[in-house]
């Protein structure tokens, strides 16, 4: 994990409120950026199991000598359990709340976290679907609440989309996005509430185009997964749309949409619109991804999240910028 | 490139003929798997433009020790330039055509290949967009032609969309498929013909929404190019779309369609499929991209190339499969 880039953070204390995979993977992001992380679920039995997660995290981590034996100790130590949310709160500089996706439940755990939290606390939510507008509605400190939307699972994946609501101090947002890249993090920061943020709709968009080319019969699940990993998917560990845009023609971005432009509008009206899961559909999509898959869910996991870091790890060692100055 | 997965190939003799950006690329390709290889170009200067291109490139693979002297030099040797085109089919095996991209001039040049080419010889075509029932319409060996559409650039990028035509020999396919796998590539295999191929249509469909993303002020180019390089790009690099949904649910992929289909169709239903590029949408693309691609273009290309193969090393050190057989 040397070379990931981390700084000193400028908030010391973080809570964690809500453990599923989602909240449990913050507490690694936390501890392994420096900070002291207090954990809270009203249910003992996920916050035992995310503990005992955290913990086992960390034994793995020593085991293939990803880190050293002072460090794992140093990060268990630096995380604790809280009898209480009120206990989690006290103290803390930044709230990453990752409990059930309902409105209501939302807004309810917020005007606990609203009551409790210090005065200066920032308030962010894991929440993949709902408006800060929403969830803040009528909160006395909605001014520091904002939705901080990692990808599964964030201390492995490190971009975040941050969004405040119509409320959120701008300062709020500037410290939230200072923090997320302070601990290691990449922000997203989206100027406007869309339905499903801006990665999940890249991802969806993506997905209703794989789906619709199995379902009508141009290849099979193995050829859409080999050509996104074999391909497609090899530029992006690296560059978005526009970097690989920039790099495919020899004039760069603007070139490359003005001699391609056509083509995109050609395969944009032929794109199925009309694409529906189904139980069968399903059961299909399935069948072809068992064979794929050839290990336990675990071990594809552990696979994925070592693999993820070795790239984060080259690409950190590599950096383009880097380039840039030696030429100047 | 020592990891690489490459096996002695069938075919021993291959011409490529066409050497723009996509054609001197395939001669590394082909060179590094020990084939023979005869390259042709009508346009002198590309030939010889395309030449130098190669043994820079194996210059520079020696210079940072990625392949060693002898290996150099053995590739060096491989490589001929042909004074005709006759010349450069003469005992070929597999063809790899990579010629201007207009019907006419393809379906001229296949006459002329399928008339010198030997019998046996497979006549593959780089194309993008064309079928090759068109191209092969009414030649004599249009049971020998096939498209193998590679991404740019093939050297660096393994996948390579394998198509026939109506009249093209399933053997035919059966023998590309197993010569491109033996040389490292990994053939995507389409059933039919669908505009765009299987690769080109999905980066299409996920393009499409990041341009609205930022045309209609959601966020601006970085924050779509993080949040795929930082964000879905570290997980494609490993996996597809399907590989992913099997590794995001508990209960694998049917359990993650079934929860979350009614989110992606909700999200497909939101799409805008009334964008359109004109001058100022693609000026304003390109000038938020300027500063993120902070190195020239050829530094850009540098530096994606060699991560790309560093990633591909690092996934080919630690594949998933070999973890099943373990738990065997």
């Amino acid at each position: 994990m040397g070379h990931l880039a981390m700084k000193n953070p400028s908030i010391k204390t973080v809570a964690v409120i809500g453990t599923g995979v989602i909240g449990r993977s913050w507490i690694q992001v936390f501890a392994r950026a420096g900070c002291t992380v207090r954990v809270f679920d009203s249910d003992p039995e996920m916050m035992t199991a995310a503990m005992a997660w955290f913990r086992e995290d960390l034994k793995s981590l020593r085991a293939r000598k990803a880190i050293k034996t002072r460090e794992a100790k140093t990060r268990w130590d630096r995380v604790t359990e809280a009898e209480s949310l009120a206990a989690a709160l006290k103290g803390a500089g930044y709230v990453q709340e990752s409990g059930p996706e309902r409105l209501d439940v939302k807004q309810a755990m917020y005007r606990e976290l609203d009551r409790h939290a210090p005065a200066k606390a920032i308030l962010g939510s894991s929440t993949s679907a709902m408006d800060m507008t929403a969830i803040a509605e009528g909160l006395p400190g909605a001014r520091r609440c904002i939705v901080a939307h990692p990808v599964n699972p964030p201390h492995v994946v490190p971009a975040v989309e941050i969004l405040g609501g119509t409320a959120t101090d701008k300062r709020v947002v500037a410290r939230t996005i200072k923090f997320m890249t302070e601990i290691g993090q990449t922000p997203i920061l989206m100027k406007r509430f869309v339905g499903g943020f801006v990665l999940n709709r890249m991802q969806a968009a993506l997905v209703r185009e794989a789906v619709d080319l199995v379902a009508s019969g141009v290849c099979d699940v193995r050829a859409v997964d080999d050509a996104i990993r074999d391909g497609l998917g090899l530029r992006w560990a690296l560059m978005g749309p526009f970097g690989v845009a920039n790099t495919n023609a020899d004039n760069g971005i603007r070139e490359y949409f003005t001699k391609y432009g056509p083509a995109y509008q050609g395969i944009w009206a032929s794109l199925n619109t009309a694409v529906q899961f189904n139980d069968d559909l399903i059961e299909r999509l399935g069948r072809e991804t068992d064979p794929m898959m050839n290990a336990t869910l675990a071990a594809q996991r552990q696979w994925r999240d070592r693999l993820v870091l070795g790239i984060r790890e080259l690409k950190a060692a590599t950096p383009l910028a880097a380039k840039r100055k030696k030429q100047r």
